[in-house]
């Protein structure tokens, strides 16, 4: 049986670990054949080494440069998509059309171009530039960035694909990526596009790296060490929290994306109004990819009444009629198991589902739970388990002070969605709700459900603690996400020639926009007056 | 003996606490009449309840409301001046001229000013609309923050009149200030101007709070409380670090700003043409204000060289000419002895001074000690001790590998300088330190030495750890220090009259500048397509 290689410092390498690990087809549960390695601590610090000496080759460098090889990336991802979509499908169980095919795959060379366009562009590094004073600043590359991507999107979030890597080689870093255990052919596969791309674009050895996994104490020191800039990672929340300790007792960036259940609030004007509208577009969004979205609705607030069980009613029986669809992994399985037991434990009544099976391979029934909004004001953070997978817990309050009770209780989210009356009859409670929900949640919505994530420069995909471990930054966005990844760097009194080309006079593309003494322009430094 | 009331939720309230505390006068090293309380962790709840309800009543202001609390509280600072620079004078030493009067007051309340015309211009929101997808995103204020002063800045760091309190105002937010313990009635005239600013102006009870001291222990719960946004902690770094552990297990922002030693390279060629200069502008940067600055130039790193010894032993008599500084309290002097005695036991060589006293009060013999390039890389670590006030070490590095070297050891500093010849003589030098140090100082400054932090839009007041805990944000320069304590907020279909103003199709003050569709303007959203 063959072991993959590793792609460290600029080549594919025989890996030196002696353990390995095979992916597993959720449909069939069976294991794929292949034998993947575990990097010892001695291959994770070689591929450190060789990022910190391609961060150093390429400091100063031109966007435009990077702006190449991601263009490069993106297009070789084009050619090589079937056997991408293929290996995908077969890793993970997400259905070929449209998900991997029209969905995510063509999201993955969007984000990739345009990072590539931001990065030609450079106005995300926010030059700004004092006259009077000499001092200049923009962001610039933090160092060497490592990936962790997470099991739901293998293209889309791929440590060597995704919208972190794509970021991170934007601001001008190095990436070492790790591979989510569930799709290694996916991302060996996308390692040897972006391994071409760096080589066609003269990329220096070191720049792309993928190791497919390493021990949990390796991973600690790899977000640890000197060397590295930052990490990005999303996945597990117990897992990213101890990476985030590591990271963070360092003084490191770690932009994490861990559980959320995305609450959605029903006001009693819209109930009234569109029921079986909202049931409808609920049970869609909540079964949708079989709930594994991070953006996923796991949580549902209503006020008690006629309209709300008629709601109730309605998704439920959508629940009991809607196919089964299949888990990412035998974890995912196990785990959104367990976390409906815990809300069952926790007094939650179980309206659907709830048992592990029922669909092709790995699967748990499409499962729909209830609590009153006083069961949760009293047990929150246990009813605030994530259940990652086709199941939310429907909160029903008896009144407005119950329903502001359950949302002060709330934890941070990536998003919160209300829908409410078209005319004004929910304008007061939606006030008094938004107020505190805005505060909880990275995407406040307004009629709509949760689950579709554009790639636009204002989108916010991030949040408050749990959701992510900083309100400030978002993973998905562009250019936004990219400023992750970058320092504040200050020029103060630096000659001109030495300064990087977006802080000279001269704007160098003629298009960049800069803060120059307090304003945005595309325009030159203006001449000192003498 | 009076015990000085705290600022609570709007009045100023006996504190509970059982413990007091008196400051003390540097200069004769006795107590100062008042005691100011230790306040219970009832207390602290009380101001963190208080500040959360204030946020709540604010949330949504309009930017001019903080602008208008901040203009009429420097305004209120500048008619009570002369007592604030007298009670500055008796509790830190520092010289009431030019330092207090002309320096470090209209420096405050500059900042404040400069505060409250970023509010009410609201350009710092960053406010970002893509209309085709009806996305709109912008900073938004992120809760009650926390804001813990140094010793050195009585009036510009001060935590309830300095720059992260500013920064944390205009961006919307409630502040409880904790006062550095060495100036406590200096904080208190502050907090009761604010006080009376906040009344005048129509803040709500709990938006500005001042407590004197805490326990560790309650220091802890207060950065990590659930109500909090964020903190801001500007002193030793290990307090800090305590904070920075509780802060990040729960996701809280917090932007430390901790010890910095600042490197400064003088190149051969610098050396050649202008070493008198150069000792003279280092001697004087390094012993202003006693070398109590954040930005002190505490490390040298120099090339072995006849110009070289011509500099160490100018800088050797002007150190032993220059008067003996008063510091600011007895921790001070007893952590700068402690330090250069850590120095001097790694194999630093004491050039001059090196003991406490010879000047007025709490005070430490200039002091100057050197070691080998070679010594340096042995023990980068504990040869980068802080040692906090007037006191540097020279690094005599033998040649270009043992200099750059010397730079791959540094941590993480607030600046770092180059000198270099006025000709290209040192260019290629230059360049390779710059590569090195650029990623490891926030400032990178040219023949000019760190001490002068101008307040301007591209300063960067930060750098990489153990100088702050993220690379990313600045302490100082107004609109990017106000970003620390805001949170990124997405709008996704938000019906446009709940839009906050700065999302709304029209621009709202004509002058707002936001991206609409990728391009900075200050125009209205484009109306849709039909």
């Amino acid at each position: 049986m063959t072991i993959h290689a590793v792609l460290i410092d600029g080549e594919w390498r025989a890996s030196t670990g002696q353990q390995v690990f095979q992916a597993t087809n959720p449909k069939t549960t069976e294991g794929i054949p292949g034998d993947y390695p575990v990097s010892p601590w001695s291959e994770v610090e070689t591929a450190i080494h060789a990022a910190t000496r391609a961060a150093e080759a390429v400091r100063g460098w031109n966007g435009s440069r990077f702006a190449d090889f991601l263009d490069d990336y993106a297009n070789r991802i084009e050619q090589r998509a079937e056997e991408l979509i293929t290996l995908a499908n077969q890793e993970t169980g997400l259905p070929v059309s449209p998900r991997l095919k029209e969905v995510e795959l063509p999201r993955t060379t969007g984000q990739l171009r345009q990072a590539a366009k931001a990065a030609r562009d450079g106005s995300w590094v926010e030059a700004t530039i004092d006259s009077p004073s000499q001092i200049r600043s923009m962001f610039g590359p933090i160092g060497p960035v490592v990936v962790f991507g997470p099991n739901n999107f293998p293209f889309a979030f791929n440590g060597i694909a995704g919208g972190d890597f794509a970021a991170a080689v934007a601001a001008g870093n190095p990436v070492i990526a790790k591979a989510h255990s569930s799709h290694p052919a996916t991302s060996r596969l996308f390692a040897e596009l972006a391994h071409q791309a760096a080589q066609a674009t003269g990329m220096p050895a070191g720049f792309v790296q993928l190791i497919y996994r390493t021990s949990h104490a390796d991973g600690v020191k790899l977000v640890s060490h000197h060397f590295i800039g930052a990490a990005g990672y999303t996945g597990a929340r117990s897992t990213g929290l101890v990476l985030k300790e590591a990271a963070d007792r360092v003084g490191k960036p770690i932009y994490l994306e861990l559980s959320s259940i995305n609450p959605v609030y029903f006001l009693p004007g819209a109930m009234a109004e569109r029921a079986s509208a909202l049931a409808e577009q609920f049970a869609t969004s909540c079964l949708m990819a079989v709930g594994q979205f991070c953006t996923n609705p796991g949580l549902v607030v209503t006020m008690a009444g006629a309209h709300t069980e008629d709601f109730i009613r309605q998704v439920t029986e959508r629940f009991q009629a809607a196919p089964i669809g299949t888990l990412l992994s035998e974890g995912v399985q196990k785990n959104l198991h367990a976390g409906i037991q815990t809300l069952v434990r926790q007094g939650a009544t179980l309206l659907t589902g709830g048992s592990v099976g029922g669909g092709t391979g790995f699967s748990c029934q499409n499962t729909l739970l209830r609590v009153t909004g006083h069961q949760f004001v009293q047990a929150p953070e246990a009813l605030q388990t994530e259940a990652f997978g086709n199941s939310s817990l429907i909160v029903v309050a008896a009144d407005e002070a119950e329903m502001l009770a359950v949302t002060r209780c709330l934890e941070g989210n990536l998003t919160g969605s209300i829908y409410s009356a078209t005319d004004s009859a929910d304008d007061s409670l939606y006030h008094k709700i938004a107020l505190i929900l805005r505060q909880k949640v990275g995407r406040l919505l307004n009629d709509k459900m949760p689950t579709g994530v554009a790639v636009v420069p204002s989108m916010n995909h991030g949040g408050p603690f749990p959701a992510t471990g900083h309100p400030g930054f978002t993973a998905v966005g562009i250019p936004s996400s990219i400023r992750r990844f970058a320092m504040l760097q200050c020029y103060d009194g630096v000659r001109q020639q030495r300064l990087p080309s977006a802080l000279q006079d001269k704007n160098p593309t003629g298009s960049l926009w800069r803060r120059i003494d307090g304003t945005w322009t595309q325009g030159d430094v203006p001449a000192a007056k003498s």
